[in-house]
C-alpha cells in the first residue's frame, strides 16, 4: 500500500504510448506470413494470441483520457487495432475523450451494436455531446433505452446550440432543502453511494425547485451540526441560464476560481450545472479554434488523416488566399510599364507588402481579442485607431528610414528611397487603420471579429501596399 | 433572502463597467474648472466628493477579479483612478487578477508602503506569484514580515522557474494521518474556520510526511464514520514533482479532470498542492502565448499602453520580418535581368511565394501542436512529411493547374502558365518539407518547436518561391 513516486506525468504518458506501440509492432510482425528470410520462428516468441491479450490488457490499466491520448498519437491501422482491443464497456468514454477527427474514425468502424453499447453507458450530457457524430438511427435507439427523465434530459441538452450553457450542463445534482440541518444534510449525503463528479457544493431549492442558494462542502464541513442550511448556505450564487454563451460562462469560471455552477431557467428553477472540466474544455477548444483560424486550418485535424482529408480541411483558407493573392497580382500588373522602365520596384515591393501585413496582424490580433474578452467597447475604437497611427507613425519613420537608406544605397537613387520610406509608413497605416476597422465593424455587424480577420488584413495590406508603392513610385520617379 | 436571477454573466460585467465608466466621466466634469459656456452648475449635480464615494462603493462591491477586468477595461488615466479608489485590503487580490501589463501600470503607481500593505495580505505563493515585478526592496521586506514557515515556502516557490509546477504550487494542505477513523477526520475538519479554497481531497502522510495516498471528500461523505482512513483512501494518486513543466501538469488536470493534486519531491514527501484555477490560467496563457507568437506580438499588451510601449512590444518581430522580407527582395534582385525581359514574372511572383507561405503556415502549426500534446514523435517525421508531400502535390496541381490557365489566358504563353504550374507545386512541396522539419529539428535540438516558426517558415517559402519562379521562368521563357 505504499505509493510509489509517480514518474513525471508526460514521461509516463510517452512510455505507455511506446509500450502499446511496440506491442502492435511485434503483432504485425508475428501475423505475418513466413518469408523465407525470416528464418525460423524464434521460440521465445509470444504466441500472436498472448501478444494481442498482453495488449488488452495494457489499454484496460489505462485511464479512458489516456486510452485516447494513445489513439491519437498512433497511425490509422494501428489506431483501429487498439480500438478493437478497448474493453467495450469504456469505449464511450474514450470517446468522449478524443478529439472530433479521431473520434470520427474510430465511429467509422463500429457497428450499430457497437455504438448502442458504448452509449448506453454514457449519462445524458455525454451522450448529448456525442450526438452530432452519430448515425441518427443509433441516437433513436439510444433515446428509446433511456428511462423518461434521462430521455427528458437528453432532449434538453440537445435542443441549445453547441457553443451555449445549456448544451454543455450534467444533471448530477444534489439537491436539498433550506429548512433542515447539516447534520441532516450530513446523513443524506451518507446515503449516497458515490456523490456527482466534481461535487463542491449542494443545491438548496424550494418545493417548486427553484433554486434558493447553494451550500458549499467546504462550509458544510465546518459549520456546527445543527445549523439550519439556511443559515450556512450562500445566497449570492454565480448562476447561468442555458441560452447564455459558454465562453461567457467559461470566463466566468475562469474569474471566480469556480468548480461547479447552477444552471437556472429564466424563473430560477434549477435545471443543471456546470463543471470546471466542461468549461476547460470551452477554454482549450476557444484557444484552438483562434490557433486554427490565425494558420488558415479549418478544425483540428487528425495527425494521421489520409491525405484527401487534409486537403479538404486546408481548402478553403487556400483558396481564398489564392484569389486576395489574384486581385494583389492583378495591382501589379496595372503598373508593370512602370516596373519595365525600373526593374528595381520589383525587388522591393514584397518589402512593402510585407511590413504592412505583419504589423496590420499584430494590430487586429490585439482588437480581435481585447473584443472577445470584453475589454474593448466599439466606442473606443476611435481612441485605439489615434494609437495604432502612432504606433504605425513610429515604425513607419524607422524601419522605412532604414530599408529606404538601403534602396538608396543599392540603387544609387535618393527619390526611391523616399518613396520606399513613404510608401512602408502610408502601408503601416493603412494596415493601422484596417486593423481597427475590421473587427470593430465585424462586432458592430452581430459577426464573429475573429473569422478570417488574418486574411482580410492581409489582402487589404498586400494589394494596398503595392498600389501605393508602384503608384507613388509611378507618379515620381517615372 | 430570495435569489435574484442573475442577469447573464457577460451583460452583468458590462454593466458594471458602464457604470464606474459614467461616474469617472461625471467626476471629471465636476472637477472641470466652470467654463463659460457650460453655464450655471446645475444644482441638481452631485457633490465630487459624493461622486468619488459613490464610484469607491461600487468598486467595492465588486469581485476582485471584476475590479481587475473594469481596471483593464479603462484607459490608462481613468484606471488609475479607479485604482486609486479601491480598497487597499483588496490591492493584492486584484493586482493577482490583471493581466501582466496592466498589472505593471498599477505597480507603477503605488508607492512602498501601499505595495507592502497590499501584499502582506496574501498568501506566500501569491507573493510569490508577483515578485518578479515587484521592487526588489519591497520583495525583502515583507519577507521579513513573515513567520519562518511562510518565509520559507515563499523562497521555495520563487526557486523553480514561472513554467515549473513548484512555480504554481500552494501550502494550503489539510493533511491527516492514515490509522485514524473517517468519524475522527470530520471532527477534525470542524475545527477549521475555513478549509482552503477548492478543498475536494485531504492528503494522507505518515510521520515523516510522506504521502500515503488521497482521501477525496466526496468519499469522505458517503463513508461509514467508522471505517478507517487507510481503507477508504485512493493510494493512486496523480501527483507532480515541483521542476515539471506547468504545462505538462494543466494537460494532467485537463485529462483526468483534476480539482486538485499534490505536489511531492523524490523522496515522495508531499510539499504543497495544485489547484485547477492555475491550471486554468496556464493553459489560457499557453494558449495566449500561441496566438500572440502567430501573430507577431511578444507579449500580450495593454490596450490602452501609451504608444511607445507598444512599439516595443512588436519591435522584435517587425524587425526579423524585415530582414526576412529584405532576403527575399535580394533574390528577386537576383533576378532582375528576366523581369525587365518579362514584366509579367513581376505580377505573378507574389502568387507563388503566397501560397507557400499560407500552405506552409497550415503544415508547422498542425506539427507544432502535435509535438505540444505528445501526439507526435520525432520518428514519425517521415511518415508525416510522406503525407504533406501528398498533399501539396494534390493542391499544387489543383491550384496550380488554375492560377497557371489564368496566367496562360492572361498573357497569352502557355509556357507561362506551365511554369506557374511548376513553381506553385514545387513551392508547396518546399513549404512541407520545411514545415515538418522546422519543428521536428528544434525539438530535437531541445528548442521550443513554437518560436518563430511561422517567420521562418514563411521566410523559406517566400524567397524559396521567388528563386523557384523567377529560376524556372530564366530557365525556360528567356
Amino acid at each position: 500500500m505504499t505509493l510509489a513516486v509517480t514518474p513525471q506525468t508526460a514521461d509516463r504518458l510517452q512510455y505507455h504510448l511506446q509500450l502499446v506501440q511496440r506491442l502492435i509492432e511485434r503483432q504485425r510482425k508475428l501475423e505475418a506470413p513466413l518469408r523465407p528470410d525470416d528464418g525460423e520462428p524464434s521460440s521465445l516468441a509470444p504466441l500472436p494470441q498472448d501478444n494481442l491479450a498482453e495488449l488488452r490488457l495494457r489499454l484496460a490499466q489505462l485511464h479512458p483520457a489516456d486510452v485516447a491520448h494513445v489513439l491519437e498519437a498512433l497511425p490509422l491501422e494501428d489506431r483501429l487495432l487498439a480500438w478493437d482491443l478497448t474493453e467495450p464497456s469504456r469505449d464511450g468514454a474514450v470517446l468522449l475523450e478524443v478529439s472530433d477527427a479521431v473520434r470520427e474514425s474510430l465511429i467509422e468502424v463500429m457497428d450499430h451494436d457497437e455504438l448502442i453499447a458504448a452509449l448506453v453507458a454514457l449519462d445524458a450530457d455525454d451522450v448529448a455531446e456525442l450526438a452530432p457524430e452519430l448515425p441518427r438511427q443509433v441516437v433513436y435507439e439510444v433515446m428509446g433505452r433511456l428511462d423518461e427523465e434521462e430521455r427528458g434530459q437528453l432532449q434538453e441538452v440537445l435542443s441549445y446550440e453547441e457553443d451555449r450553457v445549456g448544451a454543455l450542463m450534467d444533471f448530477e445534482l444534489v439537491t436539498i432543502r433550506a429548512d433542515v440541518s447539516c447534520e441532516v444534510v450530513l446523513r443524506y449525503l451518507r446515503r449516497f453511494d458515490e456523490l456527482p463528479n466534481q461535487t463542491d457544493k449542494i443545491f438548496v431549492t424550494d418545493e417548486t425547485g427553484r433554486l434558493k442558494g447553494v451550500l458549499s462542502i467546504r462550509k458544510l464541513l465546518v459549520s456546527d451540526p445543527e445549523a439550519e442550511v439556511s443559515e450556512v448556505m450562500a445566497t449570492e450564487v454565480v448562476s447561468f441560464q442555458p441560452d447564455e454563451p459558454a465562453q461567457d460562462a467559461a470566463q466566468a469560471f475562469e474569474r471566480y476560481d469556480l468548480v461547479t455552477a447552477p444552471v437556472v431557467d429564466e424563473n430560477g428553477v434549477l435545471l443543471g450545472r456546470l463543471t470546471v472540466d466542461a468549461m476547460v474544455d470551452v477554454i482549450r477548444e476557444e484557444s484552438d479554434s483562434e490557433v486554427l483560424n490565425l494558420a488558415g486550418l479549418k478544425e483540428e485535424e487528425d495527425l494521421f488523416a489520409p491525405v484527401i482529408d487534409s486537403v479538404k480541411n486546408r481548402w478553403s483558407w487556400l483558396a481564398i488566399n489564392l484569389c486576395t493573392a489574384f486581385f494583389a497580382s492583378r495591382v501589379i500588373g496595372m503598373f508593370e510599364h512602370s516596373i519595365a522602365q525600373l526593374v528595381a520596384l520589383a525587388a522591393l515591393m514584397p518589402i512593402v507588402a510585407g511590413i504592412g501585413g505583419n504589423s496590420g496582424n499584430q494590430t487586429i490580433t490585439m482588437i480581435v481579442r481585447a473584443l472577445a474578452m470584453g475589454q474593448m467597447q466599439i466606442g473606443q475604437a476611435g481612441r485605439l485607431w489615434r494609437k495604432e497611427i502612432g504606433v504605425s507613425i513610429i515604425n513607419g519613420m524607422v524601419w522605412g528610414g532604414v530599408i529606404g537608406s538601403v534602396a538608396w544605397l543599392l540603387y544609387g537613387s535618393i527619390s526611391l528611397g523616399l518613396v520606399m520610406l513613404a510608401a512602408m509608413t502610408l502601408n503601416l497605416m493603412l494596415a493601422a487603420t484596417m486593423g481597427v476597422m475590421i473587427p470593430t465593424l465585424m462586432q458592430k455587424l452581430g459577426k464573429d471579429p475573429a473569422l478570417g480577420s488574418s486574411v482580410l488584413i492581409t489582402a487589404c495590406t498586400d494589394s494596398g501596399g503595392f498600389f501605393i508603392f508602384l503608384g507613388l513610385a509611378t507618379l515620381f520617379l517615372l
